[in-house]
């Protein structure tokens, strides 16, 4: 069982940290400050490598090493059903998500339906659609609400989200020049970049149709401020901040934007559709804000860890694109050498590996990932506002698997 | 005056023309088929170069050389306030059009601003602004509703049709690698090709929340049809069409989705809010439809005819882009040695410069014309159809500044 101290402070945040001892099936879990026992509890474990943690005050967390369970011992146990993959509980209408899409498409030239329909291909992982519909689910359940015309807006929140989604995977993949996506020779190399631009804005113009044919003006609104965001990220990311300590709220603020927006509307656009009230539709979004940063925290962080399987070494895509994310971030404050090369985005030669090098020797991932458990935490605790049932969860589950992805 | 006798076989439409002689105020006007007089009327004029034009039956139709009145003897007199300017009559709303649209962006990044601002420099003509506030009142006083709430949110599809015109204008930019657009160094050239994707995004983003906003899901779809139309049209801009009878057919579709769809569904737009019957919105849309088809075949004909300054002739752009409009595809049933250089999209050395030279030497330029002509004549119709009314007057006037515009 991993055992891990460590002492972070990025301008906006500052954790006194932990001691995590695995004996039995429990977590004896401390947490430290400035070297004293700050508190102690004690939590049950029910898989091998669980990782536990709490926030006893303040901004102080605790964590172990690589996996979680959101089960202390005093609370709620889970049931049987609890087990359930969260991909199983919605299966179905995952399944016809891909035919649901291309059928949006149906009335477009074959050249442009080819282009349009190249990144669904029924590969991609239809993360955001599996959140999208479990949170449908576990809202409806919450408020007792069983009616098939909301559930059916429901799904094309899910649809539109995916759509909205892809639509953004081929613009940034023309604006990085991209090589591959999913394994797959990108959209920008098959095509040329005027048909991907010209794809993009298809796939974008096709989801606005599909929000609009769901006749809600609330959530016609919740959606498109998603695509705003989803620009303004990618803009934000085109720039480099020369106040470092603004340049980690900066980050954080284009991460929101450029992956927990399309999360946190979406998710909250089901909750509207459910007619929820305002505490229930805000918990939807905090969740999906939370998990949604959570994800892009450990995205980042993978892009240091993870083994390319032809380089056999880590791909480093982020800086070799210019961009510095989280894990380069905290290690400069390790490495302050790290900021001239973040300011002109690792552009002369051997930037890319001496970042990379000092980004090993800092302890710039770990605190990537404690960051992204704090989130992680977040999200719990909102979701866990709601009633139990599968989905809810489920939504918890997704959770763990978002923070253990290893790809 | 001039005098012209054509014949017109493109695979869709069969025309046998004309004699238009001009004495005193009066044209005698004979439309002849395989060389016998067919019909024959006499118009008043009141301007020195009028056109006068008259479907006399079934795919007939007159012109004279390059101008037009749309006041046969026989039909209804225009009174004073008719001579008031189309754009004068809606100045008020015009002049603030910029400060509208550039307070939409007012939340976005000083960077994102700039670059998504930089067409939006009031030096546009704002055709489609003026067309649309103009068909506005039209429809408002046709149906005698005078009501602020509606008149507002009218002038916000004006503000929205001229967005999304420019967000389009935008990525053509980059999808052409343009230098300049109205005489300033294009987007792409002052912000490089990402940031001018991400603006044209942007625009369209925030077209689409200040759509949302009219809280109107009728006007969403329809106006989310335009960006799907625009897309399409680009699309089809992209690929040659080997039969030669399916390429003008294509050529036309293009030209509807790319330019004439924006105007058709935003005149349509405001009438549908101000609730008019279906055969009133019908005519708005049919009058823009006919005058967006009229003003591209203008622009297309403008390509082969008005002088680049600098060059000192035509810039034949769309040739450079590889691009076969109406003069070309008309120009190649003459000469049909233009067919091999229009399917390999003039990519040859000296290309260009034979296709220019094989359509001055053709009637394709003055088919072109008759072609855009008759749209007009279609748009005149439709509007006829409305009450009388200042700006009725001032769309069947947009129609002659179209026809006779020089660039």
């Amino acid at each position: 069982m991993a055992a891990l101290r460590s002492r972070l402070n990025n301008g906006l945040l500052r954790f006194w940290i932990y001691q995590a001892v695995g004996i039995e099936n429990r977590y004896v879990h401390s947490v430290f400050k400035d070297g004293e026992i700050f508190s102690k509890k004690i939590y049950s474990f029910k898989q091998s490598s669980s990782l536990i943690f709490n926030q006893s005050c303040g901004n102080h967390i605790t964590l172990t090493s690589h996996s979680y369970s959101q089960t202390p011992e005093h609370e709620k146990k889970s049931t049987d059903k609890s087990h359930r993959s969260p991909h199983s509980l919605v299966e179905k209408d995952l399944s016809s998500l891909t035919d649901e899409i291309r059928q949006e498409f149906s009335t477009a030239s074959k050249e442009l339906c080819e282009v349009v329909e190249y990144y669904f291909d029924g590969q991609g992982k239809a993360f955001r659609p599996m959140v999208v519909l479990l949170m449908s689910h576990a809202c409806n359940k919450h408020i007792n609400l069983y009616n098939p015309q909301i559930i059916k807006s429901q799904k094309r929140i899910s649809v539109i989200a995916e759509m909205i989604h892809t639509a953004s995977l081929v613009h940034d993949d023309v604006i990085d020049a991209a090589d591959t996506r999913r394994g797959k020779t990108s959209v920008n190399l098959v095509w040329g970049q005027r048909k991907s631009i010209l794809a993009g804005d298809f796939i974008l113009s096709v989801a606005s149709m599909a929000l609009a044919r769901i006749r809600n003006e609330q959530i016609v609104t919740i959606l498109s401020q998603v695509i705003e965001d989803l620009v303004r990220g990618e803009f934000m990311q085109l720039g480099s901040k020369e106040d470092e300590n603004e340049r980690f709220s900066h980050y954080l603020r284009k991460t929101f934007k450029k992956t927990a927006s399309l999360l946190a509307n979406s998710c909250k656009a089901v909750a509207v559709l459910a007619n929820c009230e305002e505490d229930v539709t805000d918990i939807a979004y905090q969740y999906g804000r939370n998990i949604g940063i959570a994800f892009q925290l450990i995205d980042d962080l993978l892009d240091f860890t993870s083994c390319d399987k032809t380089l056999g070494k880590p791909t480093a895509a982020d800086l070799k694109l210019g961009l510095a994310t989280a894990p380069v971030l905290f290690a400069a404050q390790q490495y302050p050498q790290l900021n001239s090369l973040i300011m002109r985005r690792f552009s002369k030669s051997g930037d890319v590996e001496t970042a990379r090098h000092l980004v090993a020797k800092s302890e710039g991932v770990e605190q990537t990932k404690l960051l992204a458990i704090q989130h992680g935490r977040e999200a719990i605790r909102q979701i866990n506002q709601l009633d139990q049932s599968d989905e809810q969860r489920a939504l918890i589950n997704i959770v763990n698997m978002v923070l253990n992805r290893s790809k």
